[in-house]
């Protein structure tokens, strides 16, 4: 079968479960979830051969050590990807909600309600886990998935989907709620982009590569998750005590992650005081700095140095817009609020900067100005992230502005209808 | 200059302009609007001059006469124009709104707030008119927009944007909110719909034929508003008064629109006594019918007709799938409850479908299953629209599942923002 048939075929069984899980209640929906944790704890053996199998042909894919490990399913790890199944069951239910309801005038009435949004692709990348957490988050919110994982990982995300679509089959809904692809066949990935009216969204979840060839493929909606170039911005009433924690926990607490801090903007009224001081620290953690011209001077200036000043690179252009998702900062002392919000409208990515201040006026100004999808008062960027806002699992961060913005919980799988119930009523 | 480099240009024009937007008050985007509204008034003699030149070139685009009727700009047009733009004066603000707010268990605020989405283009036909409601709308929300209309209404379209730049900058808020492309040249609506970073939107509003178009050649988001494919359904419990009502009016109030019946669907338990009534009903309103072979059976075997039983077209599958946006209506008589729902979600355009019946469970069954932006339950198809939903000005009809859903209003043109407050607040 080619790539297009083949998906067709997939796509029309998960749609006619889709229209199942449309009619059912979220207690249903919720045992099936704790039944697939329950059959995922009792067959964690089954899936740990799964994984040694792709483990056994990670050569072939030539992965790193960093990748293997992503890659690995320990028991602990199998584990947790049954307590995030009864996590998610554990949630609210999204589906059915009320976001409006109202009387007209002529005495209709006009409703409008969270329903599932049908079919979801999901294309990821090496951990296996992702499979159970987006077939959960699917099946939270009544919608069926049809998932399309690494091709290092597909003994993994087989063996866990057959897992599940047992639970499911048992929990009395239909097991075609989640696929997984079984072929790695890169045709299959741009089949699924284009399957119009079968498939009602993708989300890619991996590297900025892989978002950026789906997004080239899709005719059908795609939420993307592109880069976090995150900032941190010290205003000149800042408390510097609360500035240095928080700089040093954006940049270093995890600093391959999309929420870690990538440039520092400090104003020049407290670069005098606080530049210094935070290059000691941040150089003592091994943090590599580029920073602007006016910063290299106030560290020159700053002196008497016992070592001699700090040894920092010269950022160019370039390292505004870099996301480094490494232990690398770029450093700029800016002439105020505005400077600052320039900066970063002009080279950031939309994702979660920071103001540090303790003035009211300068965070309302900063929260206001700053286009991006958070924005932190005097707390840490790497709080951008749907367990630390409350969402539970997170189906990914959008860098989107439509639909959903931000971290993604199990509502942002939902799209709303308008109920409008009258009595025998006709347009004039 | 080249259509990418002309769109470059006025797109950061709006860009720059949106983020001063983003900074005003409700209060100063509403004394805009309501300046725009006067100075249209003040200044009609001039629009209907443009108009009347419009007019002129008709003949070049070989317009239909109802083409020209939407291009011309009577008074009353004009008056009405401004009258549309002081009730979007009058909406609520949709800006600014919490959607959610609370404390998380370590003391961070989390707060989920309306914020406009940016630069919004849009792309249209005919009528003039929609230059200044959709730049109205825009103002509203907080947006820049950036407006393309259709080549015969150029003249009218330029001198409508003209005078709302003049009333905008008069009240102090920047003139590039609103900017219409002055050139007919078609590159420049594809150069429009790959213009990422610099337009968030767009927004295609006319023909099955244009918002393909768009579709095919944006990288960037759009909301479409495809096909009006709408039933109603006449169930076994049905009030048959109130279907008759109902149906004529779903059929015959106004055909040529997307809201309009296109397909009547009739439960087998209600046919015989119905069909035949509505039928002659339908035809003596000069509705052509093109009914199922159930259908055609019944009305033979109705008789005694008086002049022999109607003469109606037998209906081919393709009848099911047809927008006929005329006094046409295709017929069939279902199996009961879920036979309609299955007809609806295989041959509808998940626009509108109404279900008319007595019995509740019907009715929650039918909202629950069938997959359309708008559900009706005793009520005519012809209610899906913005302004009978209460939400005033109407951006269009999203047939998309994401993002709006159905009639859109200025609400529609905000995302939100994640603000998150802490004292200092770190990741462990």
């Amino acid at each position: 079968m080619n790539a297009k048939s083949c998906i067709r075929e997939l796509a029309k069984g998960a749609r006619r479960a889709a229209r199942v899980l449309a009619l059912s209640d979220g207690a249903e929906r919720d045992a099936a979830l704790k039944a697939c944790a329950q059959a995922i704890r009792d067959r964690a053996s089954e899936l740990q051969a799964a994984n040694d199998e792709d483990l056994a042909h990670s050569e072939e894919f030539s992965l790193t050590a960093a990748m293997i490990d992503r890659l690995r399913l320990t028991a602990q790890r199998v584990e947790s990807m049954a307590r995030a199944l009864e996590e998610i069951a554990a949630q609210a239910d999204p589906v059915g909600r009320t976001i409006a309801a109202y009387n007209r005038p002529n005495g209709l009435r006009i409703e409008k309600r969270r329903v599932p949004i049908g079919v979801i692709g999901i294309i990821y990348e090496s951990r296996p886990n992702v499979t159970a957490d987006a077939a959960g988050l699917c099946l939270k919110s009544a919608n069926a998935c049809i998932l399309r994982g690494g091709k290092e990982a597909i003994h993994s995300n087989l063996a866990i989907a057959a897992v599940l679509r047992d639970a499911i089959r048992a929990a009395r809904l239909p097991p075609e709620c989640v696929s997984v692809i079984d072929r790695p066949d890169h045709a299959l990935v741009t089949a699924m982009c284009k399957a119009e009216g079968l498939i009602d969204l993708i989300i890619p979840r991996g590297g900025e590569e892989l978002i950026r060839a789906v997004t080239r493929a899709a005719t059908i909606p795609v939420i993307k998750h592109h880069a976090g170039n995150c900032h941190v911005y010290v205003h000149a009433e800042a408390d510097l005590d609360v500035a240095e924690k928080i700089v040093m926990n954006a940049k270093c607490q995890r600093p391959g992650v999309c929420n870690a801090m990538e440039t520092l903007l400090i104003d020049a009224a407290a670069a005098a005081e606080f530049l210094p001081r935070i290059v000691v620290r941040l150089q003592e953690a091994g943090v590599e700095l580029r920073c602007c011209q006016t910063a290299r001077k106030i560290l020159a200036d700053a002196g008497p140095w016992p070592e001699g000043p700090p040894g920092v690179k010269e950022a160019a252009e370039e390292d505004w817009y870099t996301e480094y998702l490494d232990l690398i900062l770029a450093i700029r002392v800016v002439d105020g609020l505005d400077a600052a919000i320039t900066h970063i409208n002009t080279y950031g990515s939309a994702h979660t900067d920071a103001i540090v201040t303790r003035s009211i006026g300068a965070a309302q100004r900063f929260v206001a100005a700053v286009d991006s999808s958070s924005v932190m008062v005097n707390a840490s960027t790497r709080f951008s992230d749907g367990g630390e806002y409350g969402l539970g699992a997170e189906v990914g961060i959008s860098t989107d502005k439509l639909h959903a913005r931000g971290p993604m919980g199990a509502e942002d799988l939902t799209t709303y209808k308008w109920i409008v119930t009258g009595s025998g009523h006709v347009r004039q």
